[in-house]
């Protein structure tokens, strides 16, 4: 009777899998990729390797020895409003704010060999083609767009580690692939350090590309198939000099020969193709070696089913969509699932089907009991990216904080990563915030590891009294403004984050721990004015600066924002700020002024990453630090204002079009911030278990999660007119504070919103 | 009864150990480093690979944007004329005629930071210092030097993957150590690629150099560790560019700032000395990794005892040196054990403890039942160095043709090295004398791997139709003149390996591969001109081509050497050659001339990598091509004046003095020539067992060959005058035709010279 049973569990599981929904049809990846959302439109899996996706152009670092503005505007390699594709390169961000990746350029031509990508205003100058939207499909997995100059039809699909190339040939004998070792993202004459190609045979290609940008020492390994052997191919090396060329009289190295290496140079294989013939890449990368990519390749994607991979990469998708099901408008589920795919983008796994990875020390490290994973854009997404993970990946996220803590054991800093990606720290933005998603994982019982550990190396980075002012911070309890021009917001940050290392201190009885850091955690209170109100830089003499504008976000003391912005930003003790700026009522009243005041045109010019769109009043929604804001009137008496206001920033910030994101999605923090608020709760200070709530968007979401159990969000009475909550039941009982806890979550259940038109005060 | 036993046993390997003479005081790594001879006098093990030697200067390879032949003085790093040294470095060359490595310059200072090296005109303007050869030891395995700018005493020694450094400071507060990561001998701007370092701790730096030097792609990783804590420590970059800066603004990066990366830059660690205080180092490579170096660090040398791992390295020398015991006068001790040194110097070992190495696809591997060397100097070698080792390192050489072969296996050209080193190949120079090597191994039953394999590697690698005019030669039976401005020496020096080829498929039975390429062997004639009597450049029609400089070494068809002395290349066919030229007596007669002729001054100028005392008549000894030339009178039935030429070129090309090489030691090439010459015997052909006999210049010497035999040289009645071999025994037999054989010499025994003054005709 085994046999049975077994069988009969068989049907069960097959009916479960059945049971999702087709959700992928909701994911368009090409929201964000006009203006400033800063998203690619190509393909990837959930936390893939590789995302491989079309680049419009590839634009230099600088233009007549100036720095070029414009290549802020290609952080993900395609601008919607571009007209060309120059090529197909497979590592990309997803909505930063700085740019680098865009590794092994691949671009299918026909007729003439041509080895210069030539430019967007004539296109037949170069390899790149015209396209148009008409002729392009995005999909979560999946990217097909018709390349109107060579008469080709490229698809793209990926698995974890290998990026799949489909080409559609007319006929020709003079059909080519061009493998362009130049183009890169951030580029610029110095940004390929060194470039290494082995041509094994006439299908396979090996190799790496090691590149100094806003990683500073980073190597991808590559290994390339051809679905069918070519021709002949060569190179053309740019290289200004290569100093020993005797071996070149030795060989003509142009041409058919395996051996490679430069700095600069661009490589083509040449084909036959009869008409409509599929000329197929398997493209794998790896962090530690040739060798290592190779395998990622055959264990991956042994075949040369490019539909059996797209299948695998869409239902991957699909798996990961279906964690939530929610029931609200057709544009709003493509709202959701986008905003949920963009945030299944980034961290990005980080290793070898063997565990391998390259780290932090440059020495290669197994990862053992976890997956290790990179681009770690924390100042944006501790705040509200991780907190999802931990509801939603909380098993992905266990794997991130070891992730992080190997990268600080192989720190020689002894610091937890700031801004890291590929085994480099660019440091970049402020604060310490590892420290934040590390508390948030231990508080909500996501961490596995050595939770002693964990604190100590969160203690330790924030003692680092060398970085970014903290000895200053340490010693006086703010950092004089003559001392950094950051000084307000890296106080504000510090003291959050030490808020953080508190609670988990005191979550493990380390009580001297927690005194320190819950002393350290009051700082901000040191920048803020009475006087005005604000947030104020500090004079090493312990005044305040006098010359100050509240207003502007450059040469004031803060970072990506203003001190309207800033003032706020006590995530951890809102009741302490409430007081200090004057009772509930002021504070309210505060909130409304920044929510509706009329900001000077000099304002927009001033402020960075996000369109005119992204700002509601004063409120910075396209950039983070004002993003539990609108929350914070929960605190202040006037819950109503967090649902009305909530209610208005997702309608104005998220639209489903290219250009529907106001800022940069910010590996995901944007999309999870909308996530978190179109269900009816967030959470205000990563490092507590509480949520507080404000006014679902949906009708419904069906939230599974890892343990089993499922969680629903049901807004009874909801309309677009309906924000305002009226009522709310956890399970059945009122919930009267506005605040849902992580381990109500976890017990599985249902909170119940009664929405109303009208504001319950 | 075992104790007594065992410990009667141990006297007697006490007994044998002590039986080793103290040959390392005849050692003088000083001969060849003035002038031409390009070795270093640094310290070294047998075949380490550490070269650890002081850098007298470091000449960019370029000067106001044009080729700066100063460069080449420079191949070892160090020229015995120089009055300054600007560091000591890692890795050196012995004996090239081209130049790279100098890896990782270490300079100890006192007084004010410096940080530029200054100029050798006025040392006080940086960190090198001047020095005079009175305060200066070279020993093998030993260097010593003052430094009087410093007041210093700079010592050095080596294990094999470990360089230690002693430097005696005087007392001060100011005391540093500097790592220039910018030095290096064939420098240029763009060749440091890359460059990484961590400072773990205050004992303990690790990184790696990435160069485009000679080798395209390269990189070598070290762990360097000092005795004592350093103070302070700090970088100056000297990048021009680096794009993002950002991080910068985080730390202090000059300054204890523990993770360093870029193209160029230079680091400094602070110290306070008390008088006479030692401050060492140990500084590892390693071609894998930082933690390889590390481990090859902790394993090799363990502890501090500067005196125990000099003793080491001295003792591993002289037990090198004493596998050839000889009686000869005190000078040509000298001469003759610094050629044994020079001799062992190069191959370098290349893989860590634990056999790991990188290999030519820069792939890492792991050397399973050899161990892996790297710089092959094979067109040098192949003739007598190689050889040598089959007498005296069979073990060794058995170990460098797996290596070769794995070069083989890695290599995406299918060919085997050419010129070969730290995982790349250069194919300086010409032929692929691989095959001699392995040839000559095989012969003599030295290499034990699997033999059809190596075969099967050396027919690929001669088959390679696109290396060289492969093709053509292939095709036509020699290169046109059109195709290659080397053309003539190609063809000669392919048919001699395509012979040695032969030689190995006729052992192994593969008739096939014997037959084509015997053919092939007798290619060498397609160049030979009867009508002037000389090798000369045949055009593609089958003609010679018309304009013709016997004397030149420049666009004549031939590389580092003249048709005068190219036209003797045959040393497999000597029988035929001397045929084709006329019989024997008119072939000893043009060999007369060769030895005697007047050269017009011009051709001095011409002839690379010698000094004028480099040749005799018009034969030049110190480049290879002619090196067998002198025991073919043997062949013409005139072996008396092979003996007299021999015992001339012992005498005037080899002084115990700086200046006493009269060209590149190409890594032994020379050493060994002199050593087998000194014996009496030379392989002519290697590929061969045969050794032609000579007129040996010791009174006796004794082999101690690996197989626990010992072969013995007598010269009875020898002096300066008695050059003229007048009988050979053969263990009490007579040798009539002025030949010995490997296999004798392997069987033990001894042969006997009978000297006098007047040539036995």
């Amino acid at each position: 009777m085994i046999r049975k049973t077994l069988s009969g569990l068989l049907i069960l599981s097959s009916v479960a899998a059945h049971a999702q929904q087709n959700l992928v049809k909701y994911v368009r990846p090409i929201i964000g990729t006009e203006k400033m959302g800063h998203t690619f439109p190509g393909a990837t899996v959930p936390f893939g390797a590789v995302q491989l996706s079309p680049d419009t152009d590839t634009i230099p670092y600088e233009k007549n020895g100036k720095y070029n503005g414009e290549v802020y505007k290609y952080c993900a390699g395609y601008k919607y409003e571009d007209k060309t594709i120059v090529g197909f390169s497979h590592t990309h961000f997803s909505g930063t704010g700085h740019s680098d990746l865009g590794d092994f350029l691949i671009m299918p031509t026909q007729g003439p060999l041509q080895l210069n990508p030539g430019t967007a205003n004539d296109p037949g100058s170069g390899f790149r083609s015209a396209f148009s939207h008409q002729n392009e499909t995005s999909q979560a997995g999946y990217y097909k767009v018709k390349l109107d100059d060579h008469n080709i039809t490229a698809e793209l699909t990926t698995s974890q580690r290998v990026g799949m190339h489909q080409y559609t040939f007319p006929k020709s004998d003079e059909s080519h692939i061009i493998l362009d070792l130049m183009s890169g993202i951030y580029n610029y004459d110095d940004k390929n350090v060194w470039t290494y190609v082995r041509v094994v045979n006439d299908t396979l290609v090996t190799g790496y590309r090691q590149t100094n940008g806003w990683a500073r020492t980073r190597t991808v390994y590559f290994a390339m198939t051809f679905s069918k052997p070519f021709k002949s191919y060569g190179q053309k090396n740019y290289d200004t000099r290569q100093v020993y060329r005797g071996f070149w009289g030795k060989f003509d190295q142009t041409k058919n020969f395996p051996e490679l290496a430069g700095k600069r140079f661009r490589m083509y294989f040449d084909f036959s193709t009869a008409a409509n013939e599929k000329v197929k890449i398997k493209f794998a990368l790896s962090p530690v070696s040739q060798e290592g990519a190779l395998r990622n390749l055959q264990q991956e994607v042994p075949g040369w089913d490019f539909e059996a991979v797209k299948k695998q990469a869409q239902d991957s998708w699909n798996k990961e969509l279906n964690k939530i099901v929610v029931n609200t408008s057709e544009n709003d589920k493509i709202n959701f699932y986008t905003a949920l795919y963009h945030a299944f983008v980034n961290p990005t796994l980080y290793m070898d089907t063997d565990g391998q990875y390259k780290g932090l020390d440059q020495n290669v490290h197994k990862a053992e009991g976890f997956n290790n994973y990179t681009t770690f854009s924390l100042w944006d997404t501790y705040r509200a990216l991780h907190p999802f993970f931990n509801l939603l990946q909380p098993a992905r996220n266990n794997d991130m904080v070891h992730s992080m803590l190997a990268h600080y054991d192989q720190s020689a800093l002894k610091m937890l990563p700031i801004w890291s990606h590929y085994a480099n720290d660019n440091w970049c933005m402020s604060g310490y915030h590892s420290v934040s998603v590390i508390a948030d994982a231990v508080i909500k019982g996501v961490y596995k590891g050595d939770v002693n550990k964990a604190l100590d190396a969160c203690v330790t980075t924030a003692r680092h009294r060398s970085y970014e002012g903290i000895g200053y911070y340490m010693d006086l309890g703010y950092i004089p403004a003559e001392k950094s021009g950051v000084s307000v917001s890296n106080t504000l940050e510090y003291a959050y984050d030490d808020w953080c290392i508190a609670q988990m201190a005191k979550r493990l009885n380390r009580n001297d721990i927690y005194e320190e850091f819950s002393k350290r955690a009051g700082n901000w209170k040191n920048n803020f004015d009475s006087s005005i109100g604000f947030m104020r830089p500090k004079l090493a003499d312990g005044s305040f600066k006098k010359e100050f504008d509240i207003l502007s976000t450059h040469g004031q003391g803060f970072i990506e924002g203003n001190s309207w912005n800033y003032s706020f930003f006590v995530p951890h003790q809102p009741e302490q700020l409430i007081e200090m700026m004057g009772g509930k009522k002021n504070f309210a009243s505060k909130l409304d002024t920044l929510f509706t005041m009329h900001l000077p045109d000099k304002f927009f010019a001033d402020t960075e990453d996000i369109t005119r769109e992204g700002i509601i009043g004063g409120y910075v929604h396209g950039n983070e630090p004002a993003h539990h804001v609108a929350y914070l009137y929960n605190w202040a008496g006037q819950p109503w204002k967090t649902q009305q206001r909530i209610r208005m920033i997702l309608k104005m910030q998220y639209k489903p079009t290219a250009d529907g994101l106001g800022g940069n999605d910010d590996c995901g923090q944007m999309s999870a911030w909308y996530m978190f608020s179109s269900m009816g709760f967030y959470p205000v200070a990563p490092g507590s278990e509480q949520y507080a709530l404000g006014s679902p968007s949906v009708k419904n979401a069906v939230i599974k999660l890892e343990n089993g159990k499922s969680f629903e969000v049901e807004a009874i009475n909801q309309s677009d007119k309906n924000v305002y909550v009226q009522k709310v039941l956890l399970n059945g009982k009122a919930v009267e504070n506005f605040t849902l806890n992580h381990s109500d979550i976890l017990k599985g259940g249902k909170i119940t919103f009664y929405m109303g038109s009208k504001a319950r005060k």
